[in-house]
């Protein structure tokens, strides 16, 4: 406002100034201009309201809801929902569980050691002859594999973890061989990749009758429904992985065997090797150590946490001598086939060749190695990893449609259609197609894949 | 602004007035007041245009990525990355394919009429050593369920039928029974609920040495992992579902009966029961109108099209004498179990009751009808569905861990605690504590579930 000058009388008395006038003018009028420049700040920042108010709502309840569309925010409502319910299934821990890890100074221990496992084993096959250790003249056999319990972070993930336990149920039951599928933590100390030594052990001493054990990934998948593991050929051996001699003792590679399919046998020769195995895992300091010295001395090997592939590597290189002479480095068929060499030639596998094979011909597994579907990253970029887990699993599933008379129209299509009529002789094809028969001709029986 | 006098000359001279002195000030110095309103106002809107902005960066990239994170924005392309692949998969669909109809003239089969199926299997099995059609001693039965080839619309639908499946491979594992685990469309008209009846038809014919197919839907669990289904008593019967001959021949009532879980006879009756099941099955205007006649047949029956439960009722209420002498309506034991009256129970039963039992007292199999956790809207609150299928989920596991020494901390919880400490002696635990064994004692075999 302006200065107000004295007024009545006085010794300075001036005339009255227009400043007076103008202070009295705003009492009553405010001119014109300055009006509208008013009036224009005020819808300006009235403007700004409404639009920070339309965003905020806009984020709170949806623009759908804005117009009256029910149907998204319906489905909205089922997914927080969903959500609310898996955090409370998450979030059961105990607040007075404390994480506590081991120190490098502690003893970690599988269990209490067993000495006499071999002979404890063949007691019991004796005297429980209904649980025979061989199924259709073949060792008994055990697949194992697991996911962990909670859902994946990558919704989905969870759906391949269902095409891949479908991808083994099938090879099973082709092959007379079961399946345990884990979702639980055994032990909390060896928790992550480790967490197949514990499971391993309690397995083999709950399932006396099992003469093998086999591990396999959850990111493997059955790729030859045809091929069989030549178990005869291990008859010497208690431990059968995934590798090549060279990379292991000439180059101590970190990748020189793959812990992500491997097998077993069931006695107190394995139960040793887990013993050995183990005292890297348990995670903390420990697991923290130990991944600084597998890293220190397997080539190629990355700093992180210890895992039980490198451990691995590490404890037969460095002991060779007490282990070697019972574990078999395959690298005759794809025990375990890295993914990315394989899966962009399923076609020309098809054109060329026949299941049965197991090899780079026709790999016996594929196996996703750093897709990690079930969690939020990937080594490789999603969509490649997505597709090629897809072709895997209908490349698989062809094999095993054929009996049905199906086939995928394309590797990368969920349909499927006709390959042969229905008949009203279906034991013909029984006896043509299925691979648990031998085939009347090589050739027609394969002709479809 | 003011008004600005004349200058100068002129007839109306009067003294410079303040406002010309303002103006002038105002072009050289604005009043302290306006201008701490001007200010002000500038503030008000620089604050609010801010905020405004700061709003739709959020909304576009992600407060993370303003404060320098870049985990969520990972996680969203993965999550875009994923979608588009998932969309590229589902659309494989020929643009040249046009849904057809079968018209309600067309007659529908489901193939060509076979009529000597016994005779013809018969023989095969007599030719067919190798492939016994006893397993144990008992029947060999296949166990078959599955689900569509694509992503649940939920993402939480694919984590259960994970879960879902794991307890089938538990339940089947135990009782020497095979899987089989489908993710295909077999008939194209015959799709949703309906494609179960083409499937049994196929694997009849193709698994001649089955004499059971045990229809099992995905939503369905084991809950009792003892319990074995009474064959013998269906010795003079091809089909085995649960239901209630009251609620089917008195009250015409459409869940007289449930098809979640019932077991067909490899024979020829069962043959040519499906195929007189079939024809309300096409989907389009055979479905829409059979749908009709269903509704107004069947007591409490809403009105949709028709599904193959209502269908089997109406079936076999109309053509009582034809089909009835073979069929056993089972409710001695919850072959099917309607979930609502059960998961509530799980810790009295604990309490009260053992596995074995397979009733009320202990269900041999609760249902989850209505929940559809793989769409996206079913006919129960999700978070009711989904705690109770956690529930019995874990109730059913902790069934199965008690061999392996565990059990669930709480039946909403993932988590498992030891209840048995690791030993020297394992095998001492196997014959007390292995399902597939004849018990010790009963009370401690069962005393830790």
């Amino acid at each position: 406002m302006g200065h107000e000058k004295k007024r009545g009388g006085g010794t300075n008395q001036t005339l009255p100034t227009t400043t007076t006038t103008t202070t009295t003018a705003r009492r009553t009028s405010i001119p014109r201009g300055r009006q509208i420049s008013k009036t224009f700040n005020n819808l300006k920042i009235t403007i700004l309201c409404g639009f920070v108010t339309i965003l905020v709502l806009r984020g709170t309840i949806g623009v759908g809801n804005l117009t009256g569309g029910s149907s998204s925010s319906e489905a909205k409502k089922v997914i927080e929902d969903t959500n609310r319910i898996i955090a409370e299934i998450r979030s059961d821990s105990d607040p007075n569980e404390i994480e506590v890890y081991l120190n490098t100074n502690d003893t970690y221990s599988l269990g209490p050691k067993i000495k006499n496992w071999n002979e404890e084993r063949e007691i019991w096959l004796q005297t429980h002859p209904q649980f025979p250790r061989t199924v259709n003249n073949k060792p008994r056999m055990l697949l194992v594999t697991g996911s962990p319990p909670n859902p994946c972070d990558n919704p989905i993930g969870d759906h391949y973890l269902l095409k891949s336990i479908k991808n083994k149920i099938d090879y099973c039951r082709i092959h007379g061989i079961e399946i345990v599928y884990n979702m639980a933590h055994l032990d909390r100390e060896l928790a992550g990749y480790w967490a197949k030594l514990p499971l391993i052990r309690r397995l083999m001493l709950s399932h006396p009758e099992v003469e093998w054990i086999w591990w396999m990934d959850s990111d493997a998948l059955f790729t030859d429904m045809v091929f069989e593991i030549p178990v005869r050929k291990y008859d010497g051996f208690n431990l059968v992985v995934h590798g090549y001699p060279d990379l292991m003792f000439n180059q101590n590679s970190w990748i020189a065997l793959n812990t992500g399919s491997f097998l077993f046998r069931n006695c107190q020769w394995s139960l040793d090797l887990l013993d050995a195995w183990a005292p890297m895992g348990p995670k903390g300091p420990i697991r923290d150590e130990a991944g600084k010295v597998l890293t220190a001395n397997l080539k190629g090997r990355p700093a992180f946490e210890a895992d039980d592939q490198s451990a691995l590597i590490y404890l037969l290189i460095s002991k060779k001598d007490e282990w070697m002479d019972k574990v078999f480095l395959e690298n005759s068929y794809y025990l375990h086939g890295y993914w990315a060499g394989l899966v962009d030639r399923y076609e020309e596998m098809i054109d060329k060749y026949h299941p049965g094979l197991g090899d780079e011909r026709w790999p016996f597994v594929t196996h996703f190695v750093g897709c990690k579907p079930c969690g939020s990253y990937g080594d490789y970029p999603v969509e490649r990893c997505l597709s090629s887990m897809e072709r895997a699993f209908n490349f698989a599933d062809n094999q095993v449609l054929n009996l049905y008379g199906f086939r995928h129209k394309a590797l990368l299509s969920p349909k499927i259609k006709r390959i042969r009529n229905e008949t009203v002789k279906p034991l013909e094809y029984v006896d043509q197609f299925d691979i648990r028969r031998p085939p009347v001709q090589k050739d027609d029986k394969l002709h479809n894949l």
